[in-house]
């Protein structure tokens, strides 16, 4: 076995292979903080029991917009764990040190971190506060419920968690669509979980240009073959949805 | 607006509704690692470098599999960044404290993270280790040249990322087949990065039946609809997957 070299790892990027090699520092990166260079300020808003895949996938893909910083943020600075306990992200910001973004995202969460975010008066605040100038305010899953319990959302169309849909357009002003994401004015919503991953290869090409946004999805080869077709809750009976419901909470702390 | 009860939040969830209103402790959390109750004890293995949505994808999908413990496990405990710098996953066990899993999930990572994690071999060590009793060893993206490069894939059909492609194949013994996941053995290998959402709920079928994988795909509604197809490397060409590579490449630390 010989050793990797760039040049054969990954054909045809040898060109920028030199930048690779500095290896930065967990604190270096930590304290850098946004960008004030020319690409979007995007802000992941972190809160305690919210689902993995809904920052983690986004983050994924908006991090691949030229010169984006893509920044995870939560009430204190520090890990934030998942719903399941299992996992967590580090808060590289407070909301206290944030003031501005061009992107906001709120993720989505179980029943115990939706509720807990949506009766957090200062996290409310600070996505009122943020929302006044972002560019996109933008979430997924259960994430809608917590920027319409802010009331940012009265008047528009809205997408969520399947299981919350009846939620969202009875509790608030809002007009559910049963779509992978919607767009209105400036807010995009995404449906449960996965879709945050549609909803930011969209967002990506609004923030670039659609050849961008596709050469985002070729980097990252998102090309979805799932091996079921058990994912769309309109096609799925009442026992099924009560069974994967079941599945999720046990899976909860 | 009245506040939200869990009856409303998630329809049809309200029996388990009780178990979720204890808020564990980040703390508590951290040190209770992998159960040893009857489900999967999954390690994700992170190293500095490694692409977020490569252990967070299947995270996300195996934390659903009945009693599933997921840990995050890298060299030291504590916060290891991904390519981009930007984001920070919590590893709550160092490889010295896990000496047993059933699975092994090893992601993928740019040029820089593959390089390292190929070349270190304390972790090459442990990953043979920890191969002699998993039920199953999987990788995602790059993932795969880690395992070929612990000697584990010598024999075996497998994937990696499609820009790695030709350096697995000339590399090492093992035959590469252009799918999103390759089951040769008691080896799972993913395309790359989003490919292991796919890889994981298939796992997740062959850890439990078929019926509860396809629940836990509605309970995170994978149900993709990407907004372009552009993910697929054999449908672009070369002057697409050279401006895919380059905004990869110029996204990493």
């Amino acid at each position: 076995m010989t050793h990797p070299t760039r040049r054969t790892m990954l054909r045809g990027t040898a060109a920028l292979a030199a930048a690779g090699v500095t290896i930065q520092a967990a604190g270096a990166a930590c304290a850098k903080g946004p960008r004030t260079g020319d690409g979007p300020d995007v802000g992941i808003l972190l809160y305690d029991g919210y689902s993995l895949l809904d920052p983690a996938g986004p983050a994924e893909i908006l991090a691949r917009v030229p010169n984006a910083s893509v920044t995870m943020i939560a009430e204190q600075r520090g890990p934030v764990r998942t719903d399941t306990g299992g996992v967590a992200i580090v808060a590289d910001r407070s909301i206290s040190e944030i003031d501005r973004l061009d992107v906001l995202l709120v993720p989505g969460a179980g029943n115990r971190g939706t509720i807990g975010a949506a009766a957090n008066q200062q996290l409310l605040q600070w996505i009122r506060r943020i929302n006044e100038h972002t560019r996109w305010t933008t979430s997924v899953c259960t994430g809608s419920i917590i920027l319409a319990r802010a009331g940012l959302l009265d008047g528009h169309r809205a997408t969520t968690y399947w299981a919350s849909a009846e939620y969202l357009e009875s509790t608030f002003d809002v007009t559910y669509v049963p779509e992978r994401y919607v767009h209105s004015g400036k807010f995009i919503t995404a449906a449960g979980v996965s879709a945050g991953l549609d909803m930011a290869l969209y967002l990506a090409s609004q923030l670039t240009d659609e050849p961008t946004a596709k050469a985002i999805q070729l980097a990252l080869e998102y090309d979805p073959q799932p091996p079921f077709d058990a994912g769309n809750a309109a096609k799925a009976d009442p026992e099924f949805r009560k069974h994967a419901l079941a599945l999720l909470e046990n899976s909860q702390v």
